[in-house]
């Protein structure tokens, strides 16, 4: 089974649930590149000790991008006395999830490029579908910023997407040049307050005089509105002011917080994959595995640990034949 | 005219001629990213002076590739009063040219790949079919290397692939477990000498068998006899012996001139339309265009040259609006 940023969220719990049956997994990983220092053979020379090998590929190999990671599960069907097997192909892209995102760099290496052009390798696929991933700092980083901007908002009325930490307990300092603008705003705001109308669009406008719009309604009206950046079509951000009774503001604000919780969830992206597999304790094998083990660890969890706590699995798996 | 490595060399003449024709010539190039250092905006800072312009891009822009080359030809037509316009679109990759040239690395900026891959970019035919590319040095090592090989091959009979420098001048020094192999191969090119066949076709060998192959052929038999190697359909490597007489001799083996200076142009590849331009001494013009040319000189030319000698295409290109 194919797996891209299109159809990853409906074959997740395909994907659980095959891991959770398996009796054990096997996984190979396709690269930018190998080596950004010696050539390939020198690299991953067969005299070299585990540490030695550990430390050069550590070293010359972590810059490239692991673009698709293959996954299949084990099952042992004791009746037909053979195993079923369920394959899953993911394309993996560090897409930037928003403005403030982490902006990845990676090497390509010519060589393995043209390699993998060779043997028909889908390269729109990754980079136009690839699903992307956090390792667990950035995941903790946005879950912080995430939780930090729902603390703000607490304070005050409004939703916002874009508020400093003291906008709602005081008014908003609005420079000269746009006091025109916020009381124009204001006007419209009250204005609502007194016709039939539930919403109100304001015009397009920038970030600051959105953040300006948020600290001065969060102010002036501490009840009865709900304040939200919506985009147009063509990617304008403008503001929506809706007039709401206490019911419908908790509501909106619950739909709000699960929208979040959803947007983060998909910004962990494949790091959930091997989470699930890094949880099930199930065995995972692979042909000459080091490199993709520590690319997945590099990748979707955290930074390479010093050698001396990878050495027992890199021998686990030189003892197993598996390296 | 999008032009990849598959309509290239079909393409160099229709090239050739508009820019031969053209009035005035526009360029654009796309690359895999923009900054590995800071972000863009504190790049290509609108207050920096050319001088710091030039330094922060050559620092910090110069390991991404450029991977796609928009060329537009302009020619003014009198008698209807506009311009005609040839537009080509060049798909560009480093593929590596044999086993021992250049194995390029680049870089890849995420969010400028997923920029590209909203635009609809076609990255399969970049890293499939991109035409290959060398700059002035690598091209005079590989015209270098070849007329070595020449040389070494015109004091001996044979068409080597692969010889040692001593290979004509003494007998093979055969290491003693090659020496069945080699004996065997000996008897049966005297065989060839005393029957009807014209061809021998040796059984497929490593890389080292062959240059003993070639070694010991050549200082046995200097005269009648064209060796050459073959691949087959697997990419095996074989040795094909051949009977011929002086005159045979020497037409294949102009033939094999041809084919090295073709494989030659090939490998120079899209650099060849970069000197064209140069060559013509057209006016090239282009949007915000410093990028584009520090990329085409670095790329496909030479190392860009220190700040004082560019400077005043700099400073030519922003008094006339094109920066």
């Amino acid at each position: 089974m194919e797996v891209t940023r299109k159809n990853y969220k409906d074959s997740l719990n395909t994907v659980y649930s095959a891991i959770e049956e398996a009796d054990f997994l096997a996984i190979d990983g396709e690269f930018s590149g190998i080596s950004d220092g010696p050539n390939v053979s020198a690299l991953t020379n067969g005299l070299d000790t585990p540490e030695e090998r550990y430390t050069k590929l550590k070293k010359h190999s972590m810059d490239f991008l692991l673009f698709q990671f293959g996954l299949c599960t084990f099952k042992y069907d004791q009746a037909k006395s053979k195993y079923i097997t369920k394959p899953f192909n993911f394309y993996i892209f560090p897409k930037p999830f928003n403005r403030t995102s982490p902006d990845i760099k990676f090497i390509c290496q010519s060589s393995s490029i043209d390699f993998l052009a060779s043997q028909g390798f889908d390269f729109n696929k990754v980079f136009c579908h690839g699903i992307p991933y956090l390792n667990q700092d950035e995941e903790a980083q946005l879950r912080e910023q995430t939780e930090e901007r729902r603390n703000q908002h607490a304070n005050g009325g409004g939703t916002p997407s874009y508020i400093s930490p003291s906008s709602s307990k005081s008014p908003a300092n609005v420079p000269e040049e746009h006091k025109d603008f916020i009381n124009r705003v204001i006007e419209k705001v009250e204005a609502l307050f007194s016709n039939s109308e539930k919403t109100l669009d304001l015009e397009p406008c920038t970030g600051f005089q959105r953040k300006l719009i948020y600290q001065t309604l969060n102010w002036k009206f501490p009840k009865g509105l709900h304040v939200e950046t919506v985009e147009t079509e063509k990617k304008e951000r403008y503001i929506q002011v809706i007039k709401v009774d206490e019911e419908e503001r908790k509501r909106r604000e619950q739909q709000k917080l699960e929208r979040e919780q959803e947007e983060l969830n998909d910004a962990v992206g494949f790091s959930r994959v091997i989470h699930a597999i890094s949880k099930s304790g199930k065995l995972v094998v692979g042909h000459n595995m080091l490199l993709d083990v520590m690319h997945t660890i590099h990748q979707f969890y955290c930074s390479l640990p010093e050698v001396h706590r990878v050495l027992r699995i890199v021998c686990a798996f030189s003892s197993q034949g598996f390296s």
